[in-house]
């Protein structure tokens, strides 16, 4: 089971790494890429038409501003490809996430929030764990453990005798 | 290989209803049910606790204004969930769409276009076409078709000798 | 009488801390917890279910980006559900508030400003003041305290021999 | 108990009146006055100063575009004031939406939905119910029968042998 | 000289007519076809490839929603490509807006308002007059054409012993 | 006293007119003319130029989409200029709005509600009441009559053996 | 000649000033205040009341968020009322602006640019000189002056032998 | 072959000197100026009606906020205008892209991303390459060039031994 995922922008990888590293902490192979559906069209169809026979399951898809990397891969693939909206240094990312969800009739791209790369490696396992039963339990098992770590946060932020500490666990 | 496909409303139905289609024309088996996520919680968390035990691999939410039926589902389910943020009289659907699209990390929702029921329909066939071949077959053939369809729209429309008939294709 | 606050994330305490302030000014008891909607919902459930039965009377529950939390407690308790709209990294709040006001009929969450914890306080004394009289009054001299804050800011402003010193009262 | 409804035209009646039919619902006694906060400022003020004296336990204000009746009530009245923000010929009603919610520190106005009045109807009993035990028992039944209703509707959506019929229940 | 008129669907034709009716009306040679980025990506390639070559001088692309086809032609073909954002049945043109204008930086598309056919003609006409005197002459009288009118209703409008008719002129 | 109303098409008329309307209600010399700051820019300037030798004390400009009328005239006259802007068939009036209202340093623009006419021909006869005593005593009356009305259509809604008729004041 | 500067909240008057500073380039007398419409609606009416008598011929209400201090004292004076959205910490001033300008009917509020103290200063200046002939002349002197500046900036800027340095003029 | 660059504010000129350097990269002559269409007028119109005989063939215009400075050109110079939105401190942007992109029929502006200088730049030279083949060839290429970097660094990104370094490449 492996996963693509193509940046439009070596620059928007600090956001990407994220998506890696879940897949990464599911087991799941990945191969990380820049590729620009602007700047190198012809790269991007030529992935998005090998990408099935070379192995990929996924393909998670990332892209800022009018981002229609995304959409673009999802034109030529048959695979389910998940879109993150980046954040650009104008608008606020509503430019994004409009230009990577609202896709015309016929070509989905499974939509996360914007600069939400957790939440597309997340959705990535939830895809690959219809086949494969071992995810489905790693899903479980992953979920469980988030509710137990805001259960166990939740447990000591009310503790009284200790001082309220801030910690991020956004 | 079944979708559950979840409506906040009975009055969602005409745009929910595409979405079904599209799963009825990849011989794909549905349940179509009216939960709410805000009216009747209890059965969107036994819904939620059960669907992969009752035999759906995906799940289709739809809802409106701030719609959290998705959501509520994917905190529950291992499941991949698809949103269809629905327009509703006020705000364009662009308080749906945030509803759906923007959340947490940890529990993805796989967001499609604002009443994009068809879209979704097409996704859950992708998703599960990582598991049934022929369902990954059947896409291919669909985004053929799709192509042809246009092609062939284009070659109509640009014969001189025939009159010009507005016919939409949206 | 007793308060419930409630944060989807424990980042969210220095904005929801305001809230608590102006409850215990106005000393009304408090429990602030962290629960998440979407990370913990049978924590959710568990703590609407048993409000009442707790002793709250009022519950305040703030959350960012797509913010089902004020939602998913008001589908299930009979409290009144104060919401807080948190600002989130990417788009300005507008998806936090957007998810938190525009609930469906049936189930209203009494919605305050983005990031507005102070509101939320004095609008939960504000609701516990209907059964509290000793509230009303209380209600009653923090708004004549404000204003005489106000007019005396006006005045020290308006001295003339005085140097202007910019002094925050946001 | 007493509810006063204030509308800032006669022409908000349509909608506002799904507050006073909550109201009656819940035998709750409704007063429903047209003041204009910018066109009949006095009239506004003389109401927000003797509201609590006249027996009035909860506003609720709906007006449109800068829409600044519930403020300008809040801001003279110690009770809770609920705002319905009523959309407007244009702008969608984010306009009214943004003017009532985004209240500065000190002076909240509990905002429901765009055009929400059922919804500010069953704020103004959960807020009653605070004080009325009868409100809070006949709110635990109103979102019984919800659920209920919904739960019925599912169940002949279901149906087979029921022909499908688009009921609306917005 | 001659311009290409793209349409990502044949229900724009509509709007993009006015482009058409623009080109004609300065005597410039139109092909209008119907390509979809995302349904045949492969035919906008290969349209975007050979335009030149084909004797195309300036490509007019018009879609909506995520509309992407502009950006994917521009990212082939050398050309200046004129993106026109159709108005689509959900936020009202924003995310059309948006998918078109914010293209990232190397790939530029001409962006004229939201269903702004005539003005897309109308560039493509001041883009060809670069090259050809007597198109920079045609769209000089056309701005004299086009003031001469304004003023001629003007003079009727104040006329007093004319009774007022609205007429458009939008 | 006389004031300038410039509209940029013949189609806002309908909205224009109640400027108009207004400005003969308060006995104030109105003239009204159609020019374009794209289409027919010479002429918004000679305009512009001569308004104050003309006899003019305010100008009233009315325009939609990207609309620069009010501001090109404000660029120009010393007078004061006040702007309307008209909702165009995209985006809700958003685009006129902004258009209108965000003029840089320098060159203010006193802007009142998308489609706000009344208010433009009220705000003309504010500022004209700087000068003209009866002009201000005459927008005291106005004031006191609008409180008037609204008082008695309050009581009239308010009267129960009548039966409620929905009456737009609006 | 006088104008009132009013301010919702302290923290407004290091933009405020600019509204000040221009007012005093043009030797109109001016008193600054902090009245709150929310926490201070007494003296807001107050003001309003009696701003007329007090000598007052315009008023610049400068207020953020739900910013209805500006529509409060419209409501009450018959004086122009010029209205200054503030830019606040969420919504980046799109709350502000639309409570503002959107006035309804009868009550119009001369609205100026986010953060527009400067032109609000203007503007009161330009309504000043309907009456007082001096400031039609200073306005239009500093048009020329202003004017010069541009040029200048211009002619320093093209100028080759000169290194080019950024200097802010915004 | 020459190219007008227009800026509204000195202060755009960080920006806007991307434009500049894109136009020398493909060997164009540039003039870039300080002229405000609403602080001096004249000189935008100046500009304008002797742009086309001062041997200038397409004209670039940057402003923010209601920037109309593109538009006025646009209304007096039959030359192709390019426009880049600046982003503002407030708003984002989203009022200067409207401004400009909105244009009324008649009267284009190709617009751009907001910011989008480079991109401006190029479109200019491919408006030019209407005419000169040398610079049709440049633009192929600059796209090929641009191409093969983004390759390079997928292809550096990609290298296992290689320790992966974030280099802006946006």
């Amino acid at each position: 089971m492996k996963v693509a995922i193509i940046m439009g922008s070596k620059s928007d990888y600090p956001v990407v790494q994220k998506a890696e590293d879940i897949l990464k902490h599911f087991n799941v192979e990945t191969e990380t890429r820049i590729i620009s559906a602007h700047r190198t069209p012809k790269v991007a169809e030529e992935f998005a038409e090998n990408a099935e026979k070379n192995g990929f399951e996924v393909i998670i898809a990332a892209a800022g501003k009018a981002a229609h990397l995304a959409g673009v891969l999802a034109a030529t693939t048959p695979l389910p490809v998940i879109g993150i909206p980046m954040k650009s240094s104008t608008l606020d990312g509503l430019d994004s996430l409009l230009s990577v969800v609202q896709m015309p009739k016929g070509v989905p791209v499974a939509t996360v929030a914007v600069d939400g790369a957790e939440n597309a490696g997340i959705l990535a396992v939830q895809i690959l764990s219809t086949k494969y039963p071992e995810l489905r339990q790693a899903i479980k098992d992953y979920k469980q453990k988030m509710a137990e770590d805001i259960i166990k946060l939740d447990e000591e932020f009310r503790t009284p005798d200790e001082e309220k500490v801030i910690v991020s666990d956004k």
